[in-house]
């Protein structure tokens, strides 16, 4: 009787304190996307809504190059990529024998070969690469900036994230940039577990090291989670359909496509990167990024964009300090 | 204020009801294989233990067939296949052209051939397959109990599965026998939802049927998660090594013993099957989930193994009837 009492109270007192929440999304202006996606959240989540979606169904799936952080002037990945290949070069004589690698190791091409994806991981652990993550993530800075790359993340994106979450749903983030380069810290930066994570990968198998069983990195890719990769991997990971998708490029187009065509209510955002002063601004002829074929498919199918310098109040979460 | 009072009283009251909490586990016998499961919960739960785990880390991986449910005396995910096989047959009749297969569909061969697991698949929806599957659970029945085969689940792993979930762990499905047969039932007969199974696996890619972007499969298979597989397979899926992992054959040994090679306090478990009145008797030399290797290992290290006919009170839920 008692319990029942305190459980009432609390409740009760919770309901007071909700509707009086503060805003979820401070950083975004009172601008009709931040409505659009209140709306959205509010539909698929009011038990008395004509669309409302069980929580086990709530699954959100986020590009990260361009939609959770920057990716100019070169894709945060592929830095890591080449300061790892460069980092480990000693340890492989054999690739000064390749002109391409050794302009790159020389510092004489401004060009990144698709091969390092392959050679960084090959013959490395699991556990080697996820240190040499971290490593990197917690030194390596930005040439323009001079911030830590993982500083470099949206803030109005976090909110949206913890909303999501705040509203029963499950977040992934589908990476072209490479599963293993984000489970590191993705947990600790976004509050999103590396099993929530899934994008492009390279094959493994199970080995020794000194008799200890490890898993190690074949020298060939497995998926590539880009365009139709994004809905492949989403589909093999998750194995439902999102309820609600988020990107930035024609990279996503697809994946967007895709969740846009399950039944029910869902939800398809782009963000546009129209801030030259705060961020970048750039779209459809970016060798990085090109939003161009998406940008027309939101426009006739009237999906959500984010337009950075008029949506947004802050970009990054430093410009708060 | 109030809203102190409320929560302290709750927090009281919940803990009042929990010290006489009623048995987790009441299917199991108290033996000592259960007094090892306790043991190790209670040592990575209590926040006082030297074996603390945080709750993120708290993942629990399990085999299915011969862990979860029966296997005998074919495995179950094969009786699906080769009734699917048949059901299709109809609309694919280049099938007959290959001897082994209209052996097959002619009942002439109690063989299995293999290339049925790709041939079911093959150009169909994830969709479509996932709703032969729920067909198939909802009245495919078992020869020798005349159960749905979703009945013979084992009701001290259901049991088991619950007390790991409520001590804060993450409870994932390693099957060997297809992620995408598992998928549509786990979350109603197990409680485990559809992003948690994962295994043994066809290629897909991205379609459009009749204008709409669907996953088809292709002829060709992506991962078997057997023996080594299976560590690859949560390598790739959760991109986290288990605290605890559960197997009842040698194709889960390289599981249990990955899983053991973690720092801290690990816990492995096979599922011996000793009750051939329940259930059935077979190990070393079985065609069915053999124990051979796996239960020299468990005994030389001390692995925790069940004997079904001592362990458990009731094999199946429906034993309760």
């Amino acid at each position: 009787m008692r319990r029942i009492f305190a459980v009432t109270l609390l409740v009760l007192l919770l309901s007071v304190s909700t509707a009086f929440a503060a805003d979820p999304l401070p950083a975004w202006n009172d601008t009709p996307t931040k409505k659009a996606i209140v709306a959205f959240v509010e539909a698929v989540t009011r038990e008395d809504s004509p669309d409302f979606v069980p929580v086990a169904e709530r699954i959100a799936t986020f590009d990260n190059d361009g939609t959770l952080w920057s990716e100019q002037p070169m894709y945060f990945p592929e830095v890591f990529l080449l300061d790892r290949f460069r980092a480990i070069a000693p340890r492989h004589p054999g690739w000064r024998q390749a002109p391409t690698l050794k302009a790159v190791l020389d510092g004489d091409s401004e060009k990144f070969p698709p091969e390092i994806h392959i050679l960084v991981h090959a013959g490395y652990t699991t556990e080697e690469f996820a240190h040499s993550v971290k490593d990197w993530a917690a030194v390596a800075r930005h040439p323009q900036t001079g911030r830590l790359y993982t500083e470099m993340v949206f803030q109005p994106m976090l909110e949206l994230i913890g909303y999501l979450r705040d509203n029963g749903f499950k977040v992934y983030i589908v990476s072209g940039g490479w599963t293993d380069f984000m489970r590191p810290w993705t947990e600790k930066i976004y509050g999103i577990p590396p099993e929530q994570v899934c994008g492009s990968s390279v094959k493994t198998k199970l080995a020794l090291r000194d008799g200890r069983p490890v898993i190690v990195y074949l020298p060939e890719v497995e998926l590539i989670a880009e365009g139709p990769g994004k809905a492949v991997a989403i589909s093999k990971y998750i194995g439902r359909r999102p309820i609600a998708a988020f990107g930035n490029s024609d990279g996503d187009l697809e994946m967007l496509q895709w969740t846009k065509a399950g039944s029910g209510l869902r939800f398809a955002l782009l963000v546009r990167h129209t801030d030259a002063e705060r961020e970048w601004a750039y779209d459809r002829s970016s060798a990085r990024g090109r939003l161009d074929k998406a940008l027309d498919e939101a426009e006739a199918k009237g999906w959500t964009v984010v337009d950075m310098k008029k949506d947004w109040k802050v970009v990054y979460p430093f410009e708060k300090e």
